[in-house]
């Protein structure tokens, strides 16, 4: 019934959580995991930008804060479903262009419609601001999946997913940003390690022996 | 690596819930769904059974507690994705058998396998025990959506949920046992019914006025 | 050290519930807060435009997904402290600037320091952007309000919290996003209600009828 | 080994809930219950000490704050097992007693043994201390109970809880700050009411009237 | 009222957690165990068959699926308790039977009685089945404890059960499908071991060195 | 409305968070803390009487049961924001005094007032229970972040605030509690360290060699 059954849809987003299933010390639902891709992609963008590309913002920024959107008619489908056979992709494709297709007729506005075609089409096309989205979901999947490792998660599919994620983002490295991810980012996030216990012992006497 | 692995994935199903995205006061997980569902079936066999069906308990209870193992390998897909398109329905089944037959074939030692195979395989069949376990599943559901439908959950879904749940248990009416949950069960469920706010005043008051 | 660090608080924000302390039904992080805050946003311009309003679409999406970014330097402070005295909210608004400059210039390069400045700059000014972001930051947290009473939350500083919102949003009423949201999505809002329990009994009488 | 492991053993306080098993809206720990109790407690004996009565400020506080301690060692034993025969509650308060005389001579230093001894010891006497702390104990029980069904738990059993409650506390009703309670704070709880939607509805139509 | 309460009684075991006080990574809750239990009852007893022992399948299902719902009686009472005094555990015991005995008399039609007293009984007598039970309930118990020390947790107390479920498990050692359980499940489990955070500045050399 | 609301409100500090945003194994809250807080200095006091120090138990408890109810009117105010600026702090001191007092007012009947200003009032002042009571608040700040560290948590945060806490402590090292604490449950904690996963492969090979 209207555009108010849209603005509740976004709330569902929130009890969505990402990779079910796998025990993780920390649930991220796909409503946050959208505002941090799309803030990584504002960062991304600006690193283009300085580098003289010219970014379509309102293009990036609408690819970004949308691009998980249709999960809300999807459900979670892990990838190696949809991955099993081209012609299953294919369908579940269609399907889901067909969903969120329904979707827009009937909830807004005549006047609206084509506007929200556009806005919930795929996002990760071969443009500048389709790169960047799709260097900017997996990089806040890297940090999803490093976030379980350096806590101690003994799950082997955290190593696979950081390892698709970082090979995936090392195809975009013509880009700029992803030099910059590379060369900086990524290296803080090594560098940050982890804290064994001897460093408690240390600091306790460190402290007690002033 | 072996069964293990097997043994190791009974743990992933309780952290897939069901029906994600839906606020819901109360979650269920996959694992404590199968457990309710095999002794929902339980009870109903035994219903059966007082009836002179003969019932062969072995295949009930593999049905039962297995028939939503392979979430594990697909995920939650929500029902009507599934049932959006007639093609995809059956190249999805068909993913699904070849996701457990890999499985299987990777995990499980050679002299077992044709045992799992067949015990992951659709439960819910035109024998008796199949039929036992479609309704036992519905069932489960029913009960979920009614917990949130009396719990105050404003979402229509749910009465959805409930109208469909109950009216597939219908479809099985010529089977004793439905007509005992129908006659007897619903019945006492129903009766529960709400709580008013006057009534705790009442209650003070009766208390207070010994 | 750097944008790692930057990257690793937009994690911290999925970790900040609003309105810590009174019982609510369903929590919001100011993660997903900031995700919903952006996709309203984004449908009331989109009203605006079609009105003939000139966007600034990058502007937009600026002020909206990081409006409540300093809420990590400075966690939740409730309303009603800020409020308290003028020269508090005086000093306390030179505090949160005082924090997020030492974080811009602590964590970011050189070159990228005055675009940040600027975008975590307050974002409700007077330009129609800055109204657009005050609008669909209190429609969310009408949102909120409502959700808990239509799931029965008895605390009455909900109703409040909906009167106060719905208020601040009137003020803007010669916006047609504001008109479009009273006389639109408002009343589809309304009209959803609760689902009373004998509802629910219909419903059985109906299925079983048949 | 030592106070270390008493210290530790508060935080297990935090991760043992009340009334385990039966669905709530909101869940309570032993920990924070025990924080309620002796809060109450002392509102309580502040009722007494203006009506005249004497109180031991160290002894109603000791009681207070150590009355579940003992649910460390025994769990959560549901209330009609520990009734169901007067050997078993007998033995049960034996083994309660033998437990935490264990843990005391285990962990504490001899020197401060016999003090907690007679801190961890039963704190519902007919001292005028036990019986605040037997009314404190009921007061945040029906604050428990009351808090479901105001917000619409269709679940009896906390009308019983109710109930038990409220008849316990009436048991001491010569006692001045029960009936400071049943004529003042118990009158203001039921005031609270429900919140119907109904009032959403008209206060909207207020606010837009204007 | 009926079998009602007893359908409903299942869903209250979703809300029993397990060893509950200490702090753990991952709860689990009563019905999820009996889930797993029922699972790994069902591979042990394929391995007994495979070796040429006759299985009662009905039996055995019945004993894994119904082991643990007297807690729904008793609540979770700590081990320790139960054996701190053998009075007490045969008192214990005795109350046990008798709410049991209660709930099957109150809540189930009398033709059904019979059939549920024999399914609450202590499952875990000398039949092949009810080994098989006793080895899958410490199984699951040994995995509980192994999730916790490879995640991290420094809780003695999970050592101690490791410990304990193990040396129970080998108490039955003359059962092939313990030996099984020994020579290959349990290798395969300690193999799995931890992922050192090493491994993912390594990971991450390697990808970037292609 | 009167004293209801008092002892509803104590409800609302189970539902702070201490610590928000930071990714934590373990939640505490201001309800659970306060309990903790209460038992440490409780002991503390014990250790100090021991010495001969006389201790003014009523006042001891009544500041550590009450030190953190302000957190109820103010919200979790990060300590840097706090401590950013002298004049911030002093209007904020005064904004909490404003805003107890108005409480008191509005809720407390006019007998009691006087009462609970003081019971609110800051309570780490210079006597021998203020002094206690800043030494037990840090204490299960010690802990707090002694049980991230312990459990794998590699945020520098927790070291910080460790060694905060620790400092703090050591700041009073002059009161034979804090040496109390210092040489025997400092030991002990320290201790107790972490439990690599070898431990595991050679109690299990200990168990299957025997």
């Amino acid at each position: 019934m209207g555009i108010h059954n849209y603005f509740k849809s976004l709330s569902d987003l929130e009890g969505i959580n990402r990779c079910p299933g796998k025990f993780k010390y920390q649930e991220h639902s796909v409503a946050s995991h959208s505002f941090k891709v799309t803030k990584i992609a504002q960062f991304l963008a600006t690193v283009e930008e300085a580098d003289g590309t010219v970014i379509d913002w309102k293009r990036l920024y609408e690819k970004a804060i949308n691009h998980d959107y249709a999960e809300l008619f999807t459900g979670d489908i892990k990838t190696p479903v949809k991955y099993a056979m081209p012609e299953l992709k294919e369908l579940f494709s269609q399907v889901e262009d067909m969903m969120i297709k329904n979707f827009i007729e009937k909830e807004f506005p005549a006047e609206f419609q084509s506007i929200y075609h556009e806005r919930f089409a795929e996002g990760k096309d071969e443009s500048i601001e389709g790169r960047i989205l799709a260097v900017a979901d997996k990089i806040d999947l890297l940090y999803e999946s490093f976030g379980e490792i350096q806590r101690g998660n003994p799950e082997p599919l955290f190593l696979e997913i950081y390892q698709e994620a970082l090979s995936t983002i090392l195809k975009f490295q013509e880009m700029p940003c992803v030099q910059y991810f590379v060369e900086n980012i990524l290296q803080e996030m090594l560098e940050e390690g982890v804290i064994p216990y001897s460093q408690i012992y240390k600091l306790t006497k460190n402290i007690l022996g002033r």
